[in-house]
Formats: C-alpha cells, sequence, structure tokens
C-alpha cells in the first residue's frame, strides 16, 4: 500500500486509528478455547466488527510466537482473512527485527513475501545495512523505533549523541530519513511523551508515525494528535488492550466496536480541526 | 545451564565454538528436499555429526521463521532433537529481540519456557524494562547486542555519546551490566573488529562474549581469542555457513565435522597458551 492510498482510507473512516492485536490466549473469552485456533476466531471476530472503523491492525509477534506452531498459524490465518475480506487494511507486523544483511533479507521475506504484511517494525540498532532489505520490497514500508513509549526508552534513546547535538533517536531519524523516504519509512514515536512527537515532528514534517501507548500505557490522544497531524495526516495511533480486551464475554466484539468507534470519533475532530476533512 | 557447566564442557571439547544453524532452504542437498522437515533433517545431521566437537549451537530465527509454519516446526523439533540427545549442549535463539516490558515477557516465554533454550540475543535499544523480563528464568541467559559484526554497526553503535566519553556500545555495556550478573548475561561483539573486543574485556573482564562474524564474514580467530580470552574462557565463537556448508552432496556432515574440527584444534591451541586447559 502506498501512502495515498493509505490516506484515502484514513478520510473515508475519518480516523487514523491502529488497533493492536496482542492477542493473549490467556485473556480471551473461555467459550473460544473450544476452537481450533482461539487466537485467529477471536483475531477475526475483532477485525469483522471493527474494520469499517480503523485502518490498520498491528499484530505484536510476541503474543504469536509464544504460542509456537498454533501461534504462527494463527497469525498466518488472521493475515490471510483481513487480506481477503477487507484488502484496504493496513496490516503492520510488529516485529522489531532487524540483523545482519543476508539476515534481515529472510526476516523481509517472512513478513512482505510469505506473509502479505505492509510494515514492519525495525529496530534501528545494527544500523543501515540492517534495514535497507526490508525497503527493497515495492509498496511496503519499515516503521524504525526512534523515541518508544516505555521506560526504558530514556536508558539509551534519550542519550545526548553526535557532540551533544541530538538525542540518540533523533539522530536514528536524521541519519535513517536518507535510507528510504516518506512513502516506505514512518517512526515509532511513543504516545507516553507528547512534546517529543512535536520535536520530531519538526524533523521530519511529512513521514507517517506509529504511535503506540495510549489506553492501558497512559498516553493522551488529544496531545499525541495536536503534536503529530500533519497535511497528510501522517499518524497512526495504536492502542491494543483497551479496545480489544473491552469485554469478554460472547459480546466482545460489540464492546471492542464502542471502544474503537469512541476513539475514531475523537480522531475525526481533530482531523476536521486541522482540516484534513 | 550456568556458567560452570558451560565451563565444563569447554574444557571437555578443549574448544569454545558455537555452530551457527542459519539454515536456508534454498541452499540445502537436494536429496533432503523429498523429506517432509528437510531442515529438520539437515539440522539433525549436522548437530550429530558435530555434538562432541562444539560445546553450543546458534539457531538464527529469521531463517526458520522465512519458512512460516513449517519453519517453526523445524525450530521446534531441532531443539528438542538437541536437548534430548545432548543435553550439554548451549542453545541459543539468535533472535535479536526486545520489546515493552509485556511483550518481552511473552517472548521470554516463547524462548525459554515452551521452548527450552539456554539463551537469547536481545537488542538494547528499548532499554532496561525491554530486557529484563528475559532475566528472570534460572540458569537462562540473554546475550545482549554491543558491537555487531556487520558494516551497519558504525552507524549508531559507535557514535560518541555519554559526553564524549564514551562510544554507545560501550555505555550500553556499562549501563546494562548492573541489570544481571556473569552468570546471565552476555554480549554480543562482533569478529570483525577484534581491537574493541580488546577493549570490551577491560570493561567487563568476567562476561562471556558470544562472537559471530570469522568465516564468511572475515574475522580472525586468533585475533578474536587473542582479544577475547579470559581465565574462564568467556568466549564463544561462532560459524555459521562456513561449517553448514562446506560441502552439499550427501556427506555434507562429515565435511561439517571436519571444518568443524579444524576450528576447534585451532581454538584448543589458544586455550592451552591461556593455560586454560
Amino acid at each position: 500500500m502506498n501512502a495515498n492510498q493509505l490516506l484515502a482510507q484514513i478520510r473515508e473512516k475519518a480516523g487514523y486509528l491502529c488497533i493492536g492485536l496482542d492477542t493473549d490466549y490467556n485473556s480471551l473469552p473461555k467459550f473460544l478455547l473450544e476452537k481450533e485456533y482461539p487466537v485467529f476466531e477471536f483475531n477475526k471476530r475483532i477485525i469483522k466488527a471493527t474494520a469499517d472503523i480503523a485502518v490498520a491492525y498491528k499484530l505484536n509477534l510476541a503474543f504469536y510466537e509464544s504460542l509456537g506452531v498454533a501461534g504462527w498459524m494463527s497469525m498466518e490465518l488472521t493475515v490471510n482473512y483481513a487480506r481477503s475480506h477487507y484488502p484496504e487494511i493496513f496490516l503492520i507486523a510488529d516485529a522489531k527485527r532487524g540483523d545482519i544483511g543476508n539476515t534481515s533479507r529472510m526476516y523481509a521475506s517472512a513478513f512482505f513475501h510469505n506473509l502479505d504484511f505492509d510494515a514492519i517494525t525495525v529496530n534501528p540498532y545494527m544500523g543501515r545495512d540492517s534495514v535497507i532489505p526490508f525497503l527493497e520490497y515495492q509498496d511496503k514500508w519499515i516503521i524504525l523505533l526512534a523515541l518508544t513509549s516505555n521506560e526504558g526508552a530514556e536508558d539509551f534513546q534519550m542519550l545526548k549523541t553526535n557532540n551533544r547535538r541530538n538525542y540518540l533517536f533523533e539522530y536514528v531519524i536524521k541519519t535513517s530519513i536518507s535510507w528510504g523516504n516518506t512513502d516506505n519509512i514512518m517512526y515509532v514515536a511513543g504516545a507516553t511523551r507528547p512534546e517529543w512527537i512535536k520535536k520530531i515532528r519538526k524533523i521530519i514534517p511529512q513521514h507517517f508515525l506509529l504511535v503506540p501507548g495510549i489506553g492501558a500505557q497512559g498516553g493522551n490522544l488529544e496531545e499525541v494528535s495536536e503534536a503529530g497531524l500533519n497535511e497528510r495526516c501522517g499518524l497512526l495511533v495504536n492502542a491494543s488492550r483497551s479496545i480489544i480486551y473491552a469485554d469478554i464475554t460472547n459480546k466482545f466484539d460489540d464492546a471492542a466496536r464502542k471502544k474503537a468507534l469512541e476513539i475514531q470519533r475523537e480522531m475525526e475532530i481533530y482531523l476536521k480541526r486541522k482540516k484534513i476533512l
């Protein structure tokens, strides 16, 4: 998917909501456990109930890998289901991968060729040749970790570097923008530090940002939107637990839809305020 | 496995060789392709032919994930085979994982609980709370990326930081040593920069280092050993392609054994030189 298609979808749905499928087997409604692939069944109902609201879904790979082969199967089934029923949806593998060139090439093949994800989150620590192989696919994206939403972001990402001119995450952004372009690189910027999203926006006025951390992690949607929206929206804001576990009865999907709608309606206000709608 | 058990194995085998199972389906001997899990069959024969020589095996996750469900199955079969036939072997998941706390916890469960790996490679970029969940398992290890073997290591790992006192990778080491101890943290230090292994050894005289990059990537075993050996060995040196693809006929396992023996015999010299044997 290219940036224009993504923006068209954002305009149509009047929102920039990404739903995080951090689907934890141990948190599933009990009646799903008798199915062959309970995680997939859960995801399918969440997607079905929210696909006219959310523009993107983000699968957190750890939750699938922790179930081994059955988890990998649930992930494949989820991607294939979303892709075949809702082809306009932007699908993100939240995998935080990155390795030497020949190995990143294998990861790229796993997520862009064998699985039809649109984007993968990538860790910048190993540098340029660990990132480039992901950029060799047409209409696919990397979402490079810049400033993450967790406390540990302060340990290294917020170190002063480059003769004290930049924090490490700023230097990562400034260095990596030349590796691709605004149509194949997004950046992760955590919702828990909206004042920093503003500063990141100054460095990269055009790029999309993936913003995790609203909801369970405490980030504020209005502050994030104020700081991050640009003239082609430029934001995907992710919420996971607050949507998918809004309810754990048989009506969990209705509850997820209700919660997603709440967020989308708030986003619609911010999009109008910025004259994107 | 704890450090004493690892050292006992190193003494017994007179070497510190880790064999990298970067098993590429497209490079397999053709006669294996008719098996149900060709990658596992290949790994099994490599392990069987070298388990009295190598102290560790490192599975590069990308190569398994690129095959989807069948790849994950081959990885599980390989781990279970090695664990049940050669319980003394040190098994490394070269996964380069790391995410916010609740997600790292899921990765730890995937690799330490569901799969019985001894160690996992972890990327430090997201900081302390992304690493700690892996350290909560008894007798399991993380192998934290410090200075990697690829060209891109220069992009961020070799940035001056902390008031120009440290390179980033040095600062990562100095910060993270307090998160665990010499019995549950190792560091990745690439063989392609032996002069840096010497400097890393000064910062962490006691820790084990996992050193990739000899063989296909061009690192030199003698230089690495000179720089990195300490009084309890403190090194695992990995070779992948130069061993496992030494030959692609039906005798690929004999060729791998021969190549592994060559490296082990060289290691034996360095162990004696340092009076570890």
